[in-house]
Formats: C-alpha cells, structure tokens, sequence
C-alpha cells in the first residue's frame, strides 16, 4: 500500500471513468436521478467532480470548485440521497474491478464529507 | 359555507399574513430553513406564494408563476420536508384564528398537491 | 351534511370494507409492507383498525385498543411511512366510491393523529 | 496491521466497552432512541452486538443470535437511521481512542451489512 490512493485508481483516467460510471449510475438511480437531471451543466459537474477526486486521492491536479459545503448548502440533501449516491461510487469502483482496499478508502473519505453535505 | 375560501381566509390581506407567518416559520424550522434561507429572491418567493393561495382559494388575482411540477422539479423534495412545510402553513393559519373548516380545506388543497411536490 | 361520517362512510360494514382494502394496499406498498408483512396478528390489527374507525367516526362501536400513542411507540415511524399509509386508506376510499367530502374529513381526523404516529 | 481487527479493538474487553458507549449514545440520539428505549431486553441486545462484533472482527468468540436480515425484518430501518447509528459506533470508538484504520475497517463492515438492515 505504498502507491497513492491515486495511483490505485489509475490516475486521472481511472478517476474520469469512475466519474462517469457514478454519474451514470445517480442518473438510473430513482433516489437521486431528479437531482442530477436538473443539474444545469453535468459537464462541468463532472469536470469538479474529477478534479476534487483526484486531488482528494493524492494526485498533482488542483480543484477549481467550490468547498463541499457551500456546494451542498441549501439542498437540504437526506441521509437516503447520500447512501444513494456512495452506493453508486462504489458499485462504480466495481464495475471498474476497483478492489476493497481501494473502496474501503473511498468509503473512509466519502463518510468524512458527510459533515458538508447532508441537511446543511 | 357559502363564501368561498379565499373569503374565509380573510382576502388578499389575510393571505398575505398567513404567507408571512408560514414563510417565518420555514426558516425557522430545522428541517427545511436551509432550503428557504437559501432561496435567491424570497420576496418574489413571498409574491408567487401569495398569488398562487389567493387564485387557488377562488380569489380574482392571477397566478403569474410556474406550475407546482416545474417549480419543485429536481429539488427531490422528501416526506418530511413536505409534512414540515403543511405544520408551518396549519400553524400559522392557528396564529391567524383561521378556524378548522378552514384548515381542513387547505389541508386537503395542500395534499391533493402533493404529487407535483414530492420526489419529482 | 347532517349525518356523521360513520353514516356517510357506509356504517360498520363500510369501514370494515375499507380497512381491508387499506390493509391490502399496505401489504403491497414498498414503502411499508415489511412492517404489516412483519405483524404477528393481522387479523386483531384489522379488528382493532375497523372498532378505531367506528369509534373516530361517530359510531356506536368501543374502542378497545391502546392508545395511538402507546401503539406506534419505539416504531420509529418516518414521515415518509404515514404519508405512504394516508395514500393507501384515500387509495381505497376511492375505490370504495366515498366522495371528496368524505376524504377530507379522514385526512383532517389521520392528520391530527400524527403527533402519536411519528417518531414517538 | 498484522494484528486482527479483534485485538486492534481490545478484544473482548475493548469491544465490551465500545457495544456500552455505543448503545448509550443510541439512548441519547434523538433519531434512533425510541427504537432503544423500547427494546424489552437491553442486556440481551448488548449481549448479542458482543457476541456478533467479537465473532467479525475475528475474536473466538461465538454468535448465538439471529442472522441480521432476520433481526431487521419488519422493522423498516430508514438511511437516517442507519447512518446516525454508525455515526454512534465511529464517534464510541474516537471516545475510546480507537484509530483512523480501525474505523476504517469498523465502517467497512458496518457499510457491507447495509442490505441486511436497511428497508428489509
């Protein structure tokens, strides 16, 4: 476990697909889909997207968005939308034979925004 | 009961109490203040809920704003933000001595609503 | 409107009607059929359901249950369950051709029942 | 990390006092404490969240309770509730002193059993 939770993810390409499974996947998914639906520019949701995972999982790129709570201020977001949405990430990982070490740290990183996300 | 609603609700003024009382106690309620303190323009909000009242109870204003789906499209409104939302509409009309008949008829105004509201 | 809800809802044999109905569309409702699945004696809760209706509705019947709130103690019951179960006895009022005043006065009696019913 | 998860915790003792903290948080969180106020047997339940922690987290210990699907059936155990539950166990483990890797792993299980327990 001496490579970066970035390396282990494959680097801005592996994080990019992750990025567009999981999207894919809140999209299908009924617990959160009108959310994603009505966001204006899903492009650049996922461009923010990509970059806060890369430089949360120890890679060179810089993330240009706003902080996890001002994002999510307002939205009164659920506890149900938030397991919603780790659920996709997570079978995003598996769809992309992400092992458990490398879930288990997303796991770990998702559950320590929960804080700037649900009901703020 | 021969008047009609918007007649019982005390008119255009008496809506626009209720409207004032309501939208107070939002943003005091904890389970959905950071949906309305975040709301851009909350007088416009005020002006739209006061026509929409006021042309619903059978009043001669016009409803100049978006219909009920298009306005919570996307913002994957739950059970329990809606039930908050009806206790603060039922308490402030309690505050204004606007009686049980009353409260039984925007009650059931209030639920038959509830499809272009919720989840959607 | 002279006669009493238990008149206008069809008499004992009415509401015995619409308890089933409502019960059956419990058992199918994804959003609470594992609590009515779960319960030991479906038929004492149908029993005790049809004596509380009577009773609420003006009939000659005894309630001879506990307490709303003794009842649904420690169930922990969300919003989104007691809005799930008013949908599914307006449901079978429809079915059961009881009319807009009919419903108004079961939704305003199951809406003041809410404070025993959720997360007591 | 050559250690198991059991003795990372403190072995029986350690997890003795963690199932204590925890359920003593429970009673005290407002989302999850009429479901514990309400179980008839608090000591039983203690009991078995030893046992069945002790026995997962690789300790010799033996399960003598029910699978967990079967625990949660019927109980209709809502996101909210699950995440404030975890929230208790993580914030019993910080109390005492249990580290980032053994929350880590603690989460990852708790998270796997999520199917088991959630809706069910």
């Amino acid at each position: 476990m001496s490579k970066t939770l970035y390396e282990r993810l494959g680097g801005a390409d592996g994080i990019a697909r992750l990025v567009d499974d999981a999207v894919d996947a809140h999209l299908s998914n009924p617990k959160v889909k009108t959310r994603f639906e009505n966001t204006k520019d899903i492009e650049h949701a996922k461009k923010m997207s990509r970059e806060f995972f890369c430089a949360g999982a120890g890679g060179p790129e810089t993330y240009t968005g706003r902080d996890m709570l001002t994002t999510h201020k307002g939205m009164n977001i659920s506890e149900e939308e938030y397991v919603a949405v780790m659920d996709d990430i997570l079978g995003a990982m598996t769809k992309n034979k992400l092992g458990a070490d490398e879930q288990k740290d997303v796991l770990a990183i998702l559950y320590s925004l929960k804080g700037d996300i649900i009901h703020v």
